[in-house]
């Protein structure tokens, strides 16, 4: 069982090496959510996202041993490129199980960092599949992208920060995958609450809130279910949510300490990445644009100041350009409520 | 004749209700580069660049009398929102005369901070003969964009927080437009070089570059020649850069305080621009990019620790789409040299 403990010892493991981000803070989206907001930048994290905290946290602690047999995981996101940072400042080889159409500036990306990437077809097998004769081989430990106690624990640390850096905030409103940034953040930010020295502000109930995007609303479904649902490939822009479902450790955290998810359109997560672009000079990608979405969509209303994780800004030129143009393809239409998993 | 004091004294001025903005910098960029690249970001400045230092430390000292009867300018581009917002912040009434072909957002954005925008049409009057009529009605003080003590002054609190933020910066480079900017810059550089304190590796000598787009490279020629040289309306994407000429205030402290201005290509420019945006998160206009187009296309090698100044953030989003995708058109054919100045 994660505890805040294990968050804030990653926090001291992760300090030396990654990026303490900036919090950046907007009149404009105060005025108009009615509230102080703070957004946290992890799209100034290294690697361009908040990922890279959880993969260092699990990789540092492996031991010699399993070291040197190497790390293994499946990701065509940025957790494929925080592992392969964490391998190569850790001197850990790292092989990454990718579809074979995951875009171009991804995979070298990856490669970049000095990973090893096994492309496969979606289509013809599955990732498990794939990832199973190499580590029957090679003896690699599976780091997955979410559903780990010490992932968990590292993208925890974002909320630690955030307690720092904004000490007024009562609020914590975070994107939702596979709930790792969310299940982690909220341990952290319940449990810090009332930590010695919290300013008098705090005397207001900490609240906690997830977001997904309307088309791939298996988070939600679950929460408010309590049976973890599942949705295969949602059509969304927000490419970092695209997870089938929450993990069997997520999950639990999520139910115990967040209050609400809510979810947001295509159209409000492209708006939230042109406001951010237009009002205050980041590039945010789709799926770390989602909590600006929900403040400016009004799909939550926050009752006091709020903080607001920006989860990354890992987004093609092109999807960005498509973006600010207003050329891009919406696929609501396409849309597949989630199942119970079974 | 601005002295360090005027800046200084400047600084104390702004820095209640201006941002003092953050330095990024990236391994890539410093690994491509070879020495330490300090980025300061105005583009996180207030209206999205470093225009407003100038202008409020303008306005900041205006008189009871000159405050009541309001400022006019000249400007459609950041020292129009810079002068509004000032304006805004001291409860005085400002006029900003536009070209009436402005883009929509800038009028609207400089409308936003309560100033009255007069347009008109460049090619049947100049905007000298528009601001007269007015100047003589209202009594209004004019505050040009740049060749003004106080604006100049303001500019050049950047390079003294940037001495603060990366002391172990021996080189500064900024963009030149119409040279508030690198002047105010260039002074502050070299008279707080050996400043008390300043640490063992300032032994080597300051080193201040301005740069400029080659389409549009009066500054260069004027630098070069000692004479004030003139280009009219340029056809380079960086818009910030598309004054006629140095002005009579700053072209005197460039010559006694920049060792050297260098131009760029319009390609590079929007390499710079990509650049920001895929590596480090950031939006930076064309002519805040101009540094980092120096940088990377070998413009400019600089023998020690670089600060650039990324000068701002105010890029319509069609534009920057453009640039993100390639499909940007460059004008590089439409050149004409700059001539002597009458």
């Amino acid at each position: 069982m994660i505890t805040l403990r294990d968050i804030t010892e990653a926090r001291k493991r992760i300090a030396p090496v990654l990026n303490d981000t900036p919090v950046h803070t907007s009149r404009t989206l105060d005025e108009r959510v009615g509230v102080p907001v703070y957004l946290k930048c992890e799209n100034f994290q290294r690697v361009g996202a908040f990922k890279v905290r959880g993969a260092y946290n699990a990789l540092a602690q492996l031991g010699p041993d399993e070291r040197k047999r190497g790390v293994l995981t499946y990701s065509s996101g940025n957790h494929a490129q925080a592992i392969a940072l964490a391998g190569r400042l850790l001197d850990i080889e790292t092989t990454i199980v990718m579809p074979h159409d995951a875009p171009d500036s991804k995979r070298r990306a990856t490669e970049g960092y000095g990973a090893r990437v096994v492309p496969f077809d979606p289509r013809q097998t599955t990732r498990e599949e794939v990832a199973r004769p190499i580590a029957e081989e090679t003896g690699a430990v599976l780091v997955p992208p979410f559903d780990h106690e010490h992932v968990i624990a590292g993208q925890g640390t974002v909320a630690l920060e955030i307690r720092e850096q904004a000490p007024l905030a009562v609020e914590l409103m975070t994107p939702c995958g596979g709930g790792g940034l969310l299940g982690g953040c909220a341990l952290a930010w319940k449990e810090t609450y009332d930590a010695p020295g919290a300013t008098p502000s705090r005397a207001a109930r900490p609240v906690v809130v997830g977001v997904e995007p309307a088309l791939a609303d298996d988070a939600r479904r679950s929460f408010e279910t309590g049976v973890i649902h599942t949705i295969r490939n949602p059509p969304t822009i927000a490419d970092g949510t695209r997870t089938p479902f929450l993990g069997d450790l997520t999950f639990p955290l999520i139910q115990k300490h967040v209050d609400a998810i809510v979810t947001v359109s295509e159209q409000s997560i492209a708006d939230a990445v042109r406001f951010l672009f237009e009002r205050m000079k980041l590039v945010v990608e789709p799926s770390g644009a989602l909590g600006v979405a929900a403040l400016l969509s009004g799909a939550h209303e926050p009752a006091g100041p709020i903080a607001v994780v920006l989860s990354g800004g890992n987004v093609d030129p092109a999807t960005f350009a498509s973006i600010l143009d207003g050329t891009i393809r919406f696929r609501d239409s396409e849309y597949q409520p989630p199942v119970p998993r079974v």
